[in-house]
């Protein structure tokens, strides 16, 4: 086991690089907890041993780490340093790399808590700033932790980013050879990132509980919808857990629609057929207009059994204040700075939230007209010639040449919105994320519906329409699915075949048998990283599963005239869909970093946007459909007029999301002094709190 | 000077009725305070003399008071009791009537509002429950006093009201000879409502302010939208002041179109006049769409000068939490009552709200039911015999006739909708005022519309639309803003002859010179109550503002392509409106009692429902304008799919009213733990601030 050297940090005096090590981490034995007397995560095995459970793991490449070489060791002084702020550091060597394992008592975190300032609910309902001291005040968590993932891995990034270099002057560290220095006041991980000594630092599976969600989700096939939503939500966080839970109600709600799709399918009307089909518009819409709404109950009702404070209606920004709290803050900050003049900050506030639309409209302006007048022609051109061209092989050719040339555009598209996005000043990383989901939405809407409108509107061929939907349908179904989970792991196989390799090189073709993995973190290191396909800096793969959810919900409901088997077929997917996504994060994937974001956001923006699309595609359908003949003449005049009367009903519905309800300084106002109260009152309130407990369980 | 009697309620043995007073109250001069000691609520007069504002009046009959009979008498006892509790009591003499007029130390009403448990923001910017010990912490009205006028209204209520019996046995009281018992625990001002002795309590007129306010506001034409907000706040509650600042931006705003619509009428755009309409209407739709939008701004600013705490978004119920506090209190008692299984929480309020929801819904279906299947029969059968009888003596007849019946429908509507009202256990006064403004909005929107529409869409003969808008709008203006003012004017007067002439005939007819009023009280109470003219028991008189506001905005939307000028005229009204409601509150009505709502309500909602509208008829009435020769025909077909699109998208935005986003019972839950937090923290809290500020002054 490592010795621990004097701190680097903790002497007055410029002390150069005095760390000394004897041993080499890696033959730590891996189950040897290395605090064992303070307050450790610990976890019960089968055998009722206690076991730490590793959250975080830090990537460096392996060393040949000699003994004259071993003075100053960077990875050595970042393991002492992990040990200083109280976390718990197991080292594992693997094929191709080393792997920093850690893990943090509870009072370790707690402290990082207390100075990050996150709040939390307590027993009398009221969010507090969370302190050590009066631990007993704060609510637990469904799973009887007092932290929940979420707020352990900020508190982790706060611990392991927030060493820095407090001597007063540069440390030199050296690694493999290489000297580097470290600066007063840097923090050493990012200086050992910018290096490239650490590779990668990422969250850790929890083997025990990974295991336990396989079993009870992921391959319980047999429960149709049902979902262990708290177990998810206490293993993946809030945002990942709203998506399962949205799906599982989605899908449950699906059946309705799809049952009465294959009725429809199924069973000859006869003479009632012509009244049947508006039914079914009607009925459809109705339902995706109540299941919304019942949505936004569910989701209140689950942040409030998960004990997020979040109040309905309000601004999405405040949502998430837990984790946003900073940057409002600053914002908060820099009024303090003009002045307690009131004039002054409201005017000052005033031109900055108007400056702030006004980037945000011209954004929104940008991608709109470039989608309108670049994707849309080509798209358009796309279905004509498709349908124009009559040799197969020619159509074939032609869809790969689309299919390449959309994929470039999706890119470069995705590239610009999130230039754009990052001169929005958004005040919170989740809303910047919204931004980027309308804006890409945009593209991906025009790419999926508008060969299938070419069809609709201008064809008026319902047979060729119904086709393209089926194509799409299954296309989408079965080839996205397929490829979600066989992607990655193919990705997986090779990354593992390639280390395996590179081992077998180095150590010059003896190998005697098969080299195995032995370690369990290496492997998922090798694991792909749950990322979307667009604009990663700000998305994860939620973007795409939900991207892939609208784009289905906006396939039937537009169409739902023409085709209503397809809510059969969307449901049967989402039923596999479920399980599916469950595997792919938990098996396929490594564990993705938690968002603290507690609605589906954006989404449900979109969602509600493609309902009025359906209401007005489907209109038209039953008028083409009812209209065989063509004797419904729509005269330029009356359709110019009609078209106007709904652009108008899209802006009256849709600019109370452009000018919010309230300004910005009365916002700022309420925030400056719900931080003023918090300020004064938390520590007092918090006493009488736990006091109040201790006096109870007395 | 009354001499005070041993209180009746201070012993514990029965005392019957010990009460003696020597002198007759009604002798008391006017200008002496009563209690010189206490902190009492005085104002400084021109000359800087100190003078008492007494601000709430008490109406009893004029006695003969015998020496023999004194013993007992239940005004006496009443007056003791007021002294008793604390406040400043003033008789005055009229002419029918002797007058009680009350007025408050600022101790009584602090004392008074911390037993109410009113919460008040503090000088950290949360709302605590009041305590008078701590009465630095909170912060002071923009007028410098410690509680607003409703506050201070809420306080009296409370004080008169809560005048009980406290002895062990009931008192026997009597009044000009007439006994009767004042039981255990009853409220003596209520049972001297029930016995007819105290005829009305009434909030008075301040008359410094009053006549301050009539000079700054309601006779200060100058400023033509101008208004001095933060006063009128002050001398009436937020209700109120609500209304004017609505009516003064809406005025201002209205500037625009007006402008526009009269460039339409003046200018002759010759070629280009088939396109100016649609601009026009275009810009009108933004232009309303775009005032609601910042109206909602300028509200939630106007509450934050107010120092009133209101949470954007949140549920209409919340928004004036500080009164109807109590209400929900009662649910959440309720569900404590139950256990504190969570799980039967839950399920009753779930039920409950379920209900709740169910029987709105019954009430709304009522309601449209039979406007649709009675009332608009009726209007359309007007209409239709108004056109096609030929002589104008039957038109005259038949419309006297239809007044007469529209007057009697709309009464017998509104007594409906108030006793389905009833029903509905809504939670809060106000919620209730809502829901009957939504029900009887109904009724007159039939009324008004009806028949321009018959005009509009069945005939499409835009002279006779034209003529009909231009004489309903100024029977509107000039009649309803003369009727509003004159007749409540002329009962006054009458009111007044009645009361000199009945006092002429009892001191038989020996008048010397005319009969003078001599007490402002008295006029006061003869001056009529501001009350609506439908369901007085939910709403008062800005129901009738209101309904004007709504019906005008309506008639020029709607209508605006075929009439412009219309803004115009309804710029003209609003300007004159401004002054004679102030007029009209000022001079010509009682002081009206204060209402604690914040917002505009239910009108808000009614107003954008009538964009809505305005949208569709437009529309339609651009299709008739541009298709004179009727070419562009709508197939039945065509018709029936776009009525039904329309109203699905209507469901679309308007379903979120019908469900809250927001389960009751986490509602429920928050709420609780609110009450719980303030319960616990209040007190320390507020030492801590008072010591902090007292710190910040030494």
């Amino acid at each position: 086991m490592a010795e621990r050297g004097k701190g680097v940090t903790s002497g007055s005096n410029p002390i150069r690089c005095i760390h000394r090590s004897r041993g080499r981490i890696g033959n730590v034995p891996a189950t040897q907890a290395s605090d064992p007397g303070g307050w450790v995560r610990l976890k019960m095995n089968g055998h009722g041993e206690k076991q730490t459970t590793f959250e975080i793991g830090v990537v460096v490449p392996k060393r040949i780490v000699k003994e004259e070489n071993e003075v100053c060791d960077c990875v050595e002084v970042l393991v002492d340093e992990f040990r200083k702020v109280g976390l718990i550091v197991e080292s594992v060597l693997g094929l191709a790399d080393e792997f920093i394992k850690l893990a943090a008592p509870l009072e370790t975190l707690g402290r990082a808590a207390a100075e990050l300032q996150i709040k939390k609910p307590t027993h009398i309902g009221m969010d507090l700033q969370f302190e050590w001291e009066e631990v007993e005040a704060f609510v637990r968590q469904p799973d009887d932790s007092l932290f929940s993932w979420c707020e352990r891995f900020h508190c982790y990034h706060y611990l392991i980013y927030g060493i820095s270099n407090k001597s007063k002057s540069a440390v030199t560290l050296n690694f493999d050879g290489k000297e580097f220095h470290w600066e007063v006041g840097e923090s050493l991980l990012r200086r050992l990132e910018k290096q490239g000594i650490v590779k990668e630092v990422f969250p850790l599976h929890d083997e025990v509980k990974r295991k336990q969600l396989l079993r009870s989700w992921a391959l319980n096939w047999c429960d149709i919808t049902k979902q262990p939503i708290d177990e998810i939500y206490s293993y993946f966080g809030t945002k990942i857990a709203t998506y399962f839970a949205f799906l599982g109600m989605y899908t449950r709600w699906m059946l309705f629609p799809a049952a009465f799709g294959l009725t429809l399918q199924l069973v000859d009307f006869g003479s009632m057929q012509l009244l049947v089909l508006p039914i079914f518009f009607i009925s459809i819409i109705l339902w995706a207009v109540s299941f919304f709404q019942f949505w936004k109950r569910k989701n209140a009702a689950l942040l409030t059994r998960w004990k997020i404070s979040y109040s309905v209606g309000a601004d999405p920004r405040y949502k998430h204040l837990g984790m946003e709290w900073s940057s409002l803050q600053a914002h908060v900050e820099l009024i303090k700075r003009l002045g307690t003049d009131k004039t002054t900050m409201k005017e000052v506030s005033q031109r900055d939230e108007w400056f702030g639309h006004l980037m945000r409209f011209r954004n929104d302006a940008i991608i709109i007209l470039s989608i309108i007048c670049l994707q849309l022609p080509f798209e358009l051109a796309y279905a004509h010639l498709y349908e124009v061209i009559g040799s197969d092989v020619m159509k074939v050719g032609l869809t790969a040449v689309y299919l390449f040339a959309i994929q470039y555009f999706t890119k470069v598209g995705g590239r610009i919105s999130v230039k754009l996005i990052k001169d929005e000043n958004n005040e919170s990383t989740e809303y910047r994320a919204d931004s980027l989901v309308y804006k890409v939405f945009g593209l991906y809407f025009m790419q999926s519906y508008i060969g299938v409108f070419y069809h609709a509107l201008l064809y008026r061929n319902f047979m060729t329409l119904r086709r393209v939907l089926i194509q799409r349908l299954i296309v989408s179904e079965v080839l996205e699915n397929l490829l979600e989970n066989s992607l990655p792991y193919l990705k997986y196989s090779y990354k593992k075949y390639r280390a395996v390799r590179n081992k077998k090189k180095r150590e010059n073709g003896s190998s005697i048998g098969k080299i195995q993995f032995t370690s369990r973190v290496e492997k998922e290191y090798l694991k792909p990283a749950y990322s979307a396909s667009i604009g990663e800096e700000l998305e994860d793969g939620l973007f795409d599963d939900f991207l892939e959810l609208a784009l289905q919900f906006g396939m039937i409901m537009m169409f739902a005239c023409v085709f209503p088997l397809a809510f059969a077929f969307a449901a049967l997917n989402n039923v596999t869909e479920i399980r599916t996504d469950a595997l792919k994060l938990l098996a396929i994937l490594r564990r993705p970093i938690p968002r603290a974001d507690a609605t589906i956001g954006a989404w449900l923006n979109i969602f509600q946007f493609l309902i009025v699309m359906s209401i007005c595609t489907n209109s038209a359908l039953l008028v083409c459909l009812y209209d065989q003949e063509g004797k419904w003449r729509i005269e330029p005049g009356l359709a110019a007029i009609l078209i106007m009367e709904h652009v108008l009903l899209l802006i009256k519905f849709g600019f109370s999301r452009f000018v919010p309800e309230e300004p910005a300084w009365v916002r700022d106002n309420r925030v400056k002094n719900a931080t003023h109260a918090q300020d004064v009152c938390s520590k007092q309130l918090l006493r009488s709190i736990s006091g109040r407990k201790r006096h109870l369980v007395e």
